[in-house]
């Protein structure tokens, strides 16, 4: 009998759930649900009107991707659920909600279902920050050991300041919370009946160590006297290392899955870090790229390190036994896209729409034409700040360079090469503070699109670059981890090391970089590294200057 | 009887006659003759192959100028020849051509016909930059004081320079030729007899000055024995200052161009210096800022003073008993067509299209409902190079603020802007260096159509400014030197400082500085000079980095 397991992938806008062949990693069918309820950011079902920068979510919304996936991607493949041996879940983090202790929502009881503050917060929920603000202020006048390890700061989208909101603004929802959880936690708890927590999402948002634990309680104490005990109360619970075995499918969850009781259930992941394995990634030294809208970078190491400006170093946080390490570029795709958005000439526009061709085709097609540093041209690619390696949402974007000659592709050329020195900084400097980076995979739309992008970072950063065989790496990598929970005497793998040679997948090609451009990119990555010291470290704040005039001239 | 003048503006395409009343400075007729030769850049009439960077022009189109657009004003107006009582030429410089001792163009001899260097160098042939530099070298090696007065170089459209390459590639035509001599001077010859210079020309494009003259026998001996004697035969000759009457008509002129032998004659001028009079500037403390793709700014001062950057002081070069100072901007109308040309996209041309304006007119539109300072964004004007005041061809253009919000009417104004920070500067350190600037004037198409961009400039220059009431100021300038030529016995005026406030012309409108929008400008203005001191004068030379990194892979 053929083994499948299934690996659930909880986005932003959707769910998807793909079933996975264990003896190769074939992935035999997909079946995606758009959440009904979407992105949740004007009015609370019951017309309850929200504030600016609210993103919330319906819990049922998970639920329903269970139900209708599940069921689907059998019946496509003609799979028995007796032939699944289990199923693991990816999350968008940190994406939480209060629940009782029954694992019940609040925003789900009677009392609470017109409260804000008692749904789930998605990962985007940006109506945080003066808590952020305040919790980044008390720690650094605390000297709180942890900053190091999250680049100096605490992100309003991470765990403790949406619980913190949920204190100063909703404190009755906040004393009837039993537990704050990751949504990503939930789903499972709803799968198995139990309550198990994943080191991933505790370490990389909301400051557990797993040697240190959490902060403590005087830390808390200092943030709010009635959040002195939260970890031993509403955070409690023990924390578990991906591929952990979180529990089986219950009854009640097998009903609503058609899964049979008692399939293998691993404890719950981040979409990111989830993908390692899933590009074959089990050792330190190899660093995988995430890359669309914005770029996440994974990589692990053997010790812990404190790397300047990475977003958070997490011990069992990707693979058990290694130091997983992330970090970020907050402008990729996005980057790209307002260019096209934003000025490119409309004869360009006539000859794409005359080819049938998009317009990122188009001007991939002419900037290839293009030799290393013929424009002339260098950006620093902060148009939304920097995320690694200088921490810093108000910096800004520059380009440098610019004749009366400069085309479109070349204007372009430059911002995806701003992209890929942004890229090679992060690495050099994990590379200088002892978390070495050999080679590099990367993932996502534009990894599988634009082979142009991916030799332009082959050459920026000299590094090989592999691509992820698999459209859809986290879901993948989630079954991964349901096979490893189900262990090999289920039909499984005992441990991620077995499970990745076999079941995850990298393309044939590999980019390697090019002798000539390397030599050429070297140089210009030297003018990128003194502008962006220039600009970035406080030789000349004009960015941040910039801004404040223009907040001050908005606001008059 | 109503007196009139002919000012004619000789300029790169074409030549104007304007017929002028001199009681009070109307225009009342004006025709245009686009050169029958046009820019001779390709290959001579004969069809001998002209070089890269190639300029020429055809002495027999400036006749032609003369021959058919002075009796069509006539003609137009209704006015006799004897109520004309003078005409003025202004001319483009350095435009330049070697000739025999009785005028005779080499280029009309039939043993030089086929000789590009016997032809008429035009301001932008651009094909002696190699004499440039070497001139320039063994200028500094010399210490030669007159390069203070040119900003530390002497440009390759000069006289010198031109001169030279024709010894260096065409000596029998040096040989030849009795006299080199500005185009400007050579139609006045034509038009009196007589071989007469005009001070502006000599001094800002051949090295003269008042009273050191032109460069030692010394200097010119160590460029090239040949030229030892140079200012003493080829150049030799008086300079009068601008409003001298250079002669009169001959009869052959007269037959050429219906008008009376006798006619006053004035000296040639330069098309931007002539100008000055026309918006009634005879004093100094006022800049005239002539606005077209790019910014030629003028200003008299009392004193010699040396002010680094500028393009040239000469004493009498603009107006007799005062020093006239040059400065420039290589880029500004052509940094704006760049813009709309390379940076627009699409909906924007669709949207101008289907309102039917002109697409600059669209984003002066959005660009006026931005607050200063609004857009985040500061440049650096020097997509084309920098004339004044850094004198450095190689830098190149900057912008930096820009976010995903950024919007391609914000980086318009912001390249506005930046032309006007380039103006301040240059008024700044005129100002500081002993040459005051209290008012500005502006001329040229930009100037008379675009208000937007005039309220910007009165608040980043904090100074007032006045607009040339007429749209072809060279040419009334022209016609009021001739009025000045002819003389208050013929009809005229007796100096120029009379006749401007009667002939001269600016709009009713008077651009005054804002002053909230200024102290805002002050903030921004000195980001700018941060930025321009930073990569303008040596503390990172990345701009000049990337050319010779663009220059070496593209000769690879």
């Amino acid at each position: 009998m053929e083994r499948y397991v299934i690996g659930v992938d909880f986005g932003t806008l959707s769910g998807r759930s793909v079933l996975v062949r264990v003896a190769d990693g074939e992935e035999v069918a997909t079946s995606v649900l758009d959440y009904p309820h979407g992105v949740i950011d004007q009015k609370l079902p019951d017309g309850t009107v929200l504030g600016v920068d609210w993103a919330l979510q319906h819990p049922d919304d998970y639920m329903q991707v269970f139900a209708r996936t599940i069921p689907e991607v059998l019946k496509m493949a003609g799979v028995k659920p007796e032939q699944v041996i289990g199923v693991g879940v990816d999350f968008t983090a940190c994406t939480m909600l209060p629940v009782k202790s029954d694992g019940t929502p609040l925003c789900m009881t009677e009392e609470f279902s017109s409260v804000p503050n008692a749904w789930i917060k998605l990962w985007k929920h940006h109506a945080a920050q003066d808590e952020a603000n305040k919790l980044n202020a008390v720690a650094e006048e605390r000297k709180e050991p942890f900053l190091q390890r999250y680049g100096g700061k605490i992100s309003s989208e991470w765990m403790i300041p949406k619980i913190w909101q949920t204190l100063d603004e909703a404190p009755e929802v906040y004393k009837a919370a039993d537990r704050f959880i990751e949504a990503a936690d939930w789903v499972i708890w709803q799968l198995t009946g139990v309550e198990k927590r994943n080191t991933c999402t505790a370490g990389y948002k909301a400051i557990w160590h797993k040697e240190d634990s959490y902060p403590s309680s005087a830390f808390f104490a200092a943030l709010d006297p009635r959040m002195e005990n939260i970890t031993e109360t509403k955070l409690a619970g023990d924390l578990y290392p991906a591929g952990t075995c979180a529990g089986e499918i219950t009854p009640e969850a097998a009903s609503l899955t058609t899964l049979l009781p008692g399939t293998a259930v691993a404890v719950a992941n981040v979409d990111a870090h989830v993908s390692m394995p899933a590009v074959g990634i089990t050792s330190a030294g190899k660093m995988l790229m995430i890359m669309g809208t914005s770029t996440c970078h994974i990589v692990m190491g053997n010790e812990e390190r404190n790397v300047p400006g990475m977003c958070g170093v997490v011990e069992d946080g990707i693979i058990q036994g290694f130091f997983g390490y992330e970090a970020g570029q907050s402008c990729v795709g996005d980057h790209f896209q307002w260019f096209t958005d934003n000025c490119v000439p409309a004869d360009y526009m006539e000859e794409a729409a005359s080819r049938g061709i998009d317009i990122h085709q188009l001007l991939t097609e002419k900037a290839s034409l293009l030799k290393t540093g013929e424009s002339g041209l260098v950006a620093l690619d902060w148009w939304n700040g920097n995320r690694s390696v200088l921490v810093d949402v108000d910096l800004t974007g520059m380009l440098v360079g610019a004749t009366l000659s400069t085309k479109p592709e070349e204007i372009y050329r430059a911002l995806i090469e701003a992209t890929a020195y942004g890229t090679r900084i992060i690495i050099d400097t994990f590379h200088e503070n002892g978390v070495p980076v050999e080679e590099l995979y990367a993932a996502g739309g534009i990894a599988e699109k634009n082979p142009m992008i991916m030799q332009i970072y082959a050459d920026v950063t000299r590094r090989s670059i592999r691509i992820s065989g698999s459209p859809q790496a986290p879901a993948l990598g989630s079954a991964m981890f349901a096979a490893v929970a189900a262990g090999k005497e289920r039909g499984g793998y005992d441990s991620i090391m077995e499970a990745a040679p076999v079941m995850g997948k990298v393309k044939d090609i590999v980019y390697t970089p090019d002798a000539e451009s390397s030599t050429v990119y070297e140089k210009l990555y030297a003018e990128y590294r003194i502008l962006h010291d220039y600009f970035g470290r406080g030789e000349n704040n004009v960015m941040k200057r910039l801004k404040e005039i223009r907040k001050n001239v908005k606001g008059a």
